[in-house]
């Protein structure tokens, strides 16, 4: 299986002598979920109700902007969706924008395609089927609404499709969303509901589509296909919006008190969302392995050697130990700047 | 969407005046479910572990009788590896043991196939993709493993496949698993974690095949597949060698009990497990009625207009509520017949 970020197994296997608990800013996930509540039992015991699964539809596409609960299918987690959504269309060439989730990049070779991943926007006009994530994960790199609905314009002239993983845009910018836009066909939305809600055991996420793409994604999946926990916290959290403002205001805080934290150890983000904080340096191999061997994992990426990705601390303790863990790496790789150059 | 038991929503949509709460006895889930406990709250809020997920595979290895881990793969319910099993193999001919459960007629035909459904075994060794529902749902029929294993041999010689459905065999009789024989190649057999330990909400079923399936199902599904709860309650429930032992034996005399009442009312069982009874009379359709108005929930068949089958009662009430309905039915049908032969 690929590299994830989320895993204290793999932390602790990679750093034996860490201290714990973990400080896990591997992922992008909400430090902060949503409250959670006592399920009847019932939830777990019977079989998830079929009106039980319509209701979430109802109010997943009102919180995420769709015309109808027709344009919604739901899913045990994103995840389950890509390899469902690369097959909508038939093997031929896939293009992601990248680099970005690896996933898609698996997904769409399963589904048959040959793929490209690479940075150039321009270049996907040219696919059977496009996929940007957007906001992009890691970089938080925005793709304008418009470019996208010219992108899938494009696309849709030839039968092709344009797959849009909105993971993160609950922290937005939400105005570049598609999910209103997919009554024009040719493109699919992924919503994950883990991430921003904080409960990415639950497994739960959406795609938004055109009517007959949500009705085959859901006759795939068949009856049942999310938990009875999952339409409980699904209906309930995304019909939250104090809740969910409340939260963008708590997320875009913290993420500003993070890049303070980063720029005043001389690692400032370049990028990234109110989940997630992006950061580009020669010392990424470095401040991995301090970090790590303080108990505290963030995201690395085999491919980019430079890259590294810290998501938010859940309280004080956690704040306090990554601070105290980047002054010590800082104050040793500045020491060691200072030998080094002491011994030109 | 076809119509399945346990919806509530229909039942009082059919039902207007039915008092409640239901006594739902239309599914062959078990109404007394594994005792439910507090789970961490990082189990809902954290991406699922893969080690636990590897725990689980092994747990449930052991439990069904398979040889190693391996051979398991795990999702979020069965119903979800009906599709993606169905195209193991490429579109052609696939034969199921019938009548069974319709969503398999349903999987085969959406994965390209040419689906017949008959109750002909030797037929089914002409096909490319097999199906058999052991023991059957509703009529409780057992293919001898012997028979299932020649069906097995005769396809695989063909690039055939053999799936073999076993959600009701934790009930037995467990001898005539197939979930040792995988090993073999060309077998997929499906597990069902809800129905037994009572937790139909939960999601989790398991497809067992050879690693190479194995490996391809958990691929096509991608890293958590199966939900925090699910992983929690499978490893616990599924090691609880006592718990099964001792619903076992609950559930057989349950059944018991209620062929009893079904055969003291002139309905007796023909057939099903210990987690569910089939029933065949001329009657069915007024017993459905019957019951339905007194707030007792059966499943019945649009194709077969003569079968009903009984779930079990969850408490002496409800076994209250269901021998009162049985006797007002029997009497106002007996009154009725006494009435029409006067009328002659």
């Amino acid at each position: 299986m690929a590299d994830h970020g989320g895993s204290l197994g793999r932390a602790r296997s990679l750093f034996a002598h860490a201290p714990e608990p973990w400080v896990d800013l591997s992922t992008g996930i909400n430090p902060h979920s949503y409250p959670l509540f006592d399920l009847p039992a019932t939830v777990l015991a019977r079989l998830p109700e079929p009106g039980r699964a319509g209701q979430l539809a109802a109010v997943a596409a009102d919180a995420y902007g769709a015309s109808s609960p027709r344009h919604v299918a739901l899913a045990p987690g994103t995840q389950m969706l890509l390899p469902r959504v690369c097959s909508l269309v038939k093997p031929g060439r896939a293009a992601i924008l990248g680099p970005t989730y690896a996933e898609h990049a698996r997904a769409a070779a399963l589904a048959g395609h040959s793929v490209t991943e690479g940075p150039d926007f321009s270049a996907l006009s040219h696919a059977d089927l496009a996929i940007v994530v957007n906001p992009n994960n890691p970089d938080g790199r925005i793709v304008p609404r418009a470019d996208l609905l010219s992108l899938a314009a494009a696309l849709r002239r030839r039968g092709g499709l344009l797959v849009v993983d909105e993971a993160f845009m609950d922290v937005g910018p939400m105005d570049e969303s598609l999910c209103g836009d997919v009554g024009q066909g040719g493109i699919v939305v992924l919503r994950s509901f883990g991430k921003f809600f904080g409960l990415a055991g639950l497994r739960l996420g959406f795609a938004f589509a055109s009517p007959q793409i949500a009705e085959h994604l859901d006759a795939g999946f068949g009856p049942w296909s999310v938990s009875g926990p999952a339409l409980e916290y699904g209906i309930r959290a995304l019909g939250d919006t104090a809740w969910q403002e409340a939260m963008r205001r708590r997320l875009a805080a913290e993420t500003s008190r993070l890049d303070d934290l980063l720029a005043a150890h001389g690692v400032p983000a370049d990028g990234g969302t109110s989940l997630f904080r992006h950061v580009t340096t020669d010392e990424a191999a470095g401040l991995f392995h301090a970090l790590g061997q303080a108990g505290i994992l963030v995201r690395n990426f085999t491919a980019r050697p430079r890259a590294l990705r810290f998501g938010l601390p859940a309280g004080e303790g956690d704040w306090q130990r990554l601070e105290a863990a980047l002054s010590v790496w800082r104050d040793f790789n500045q020491g060691g700047g200072v030998r080094a150059a002491a011994l030109r």
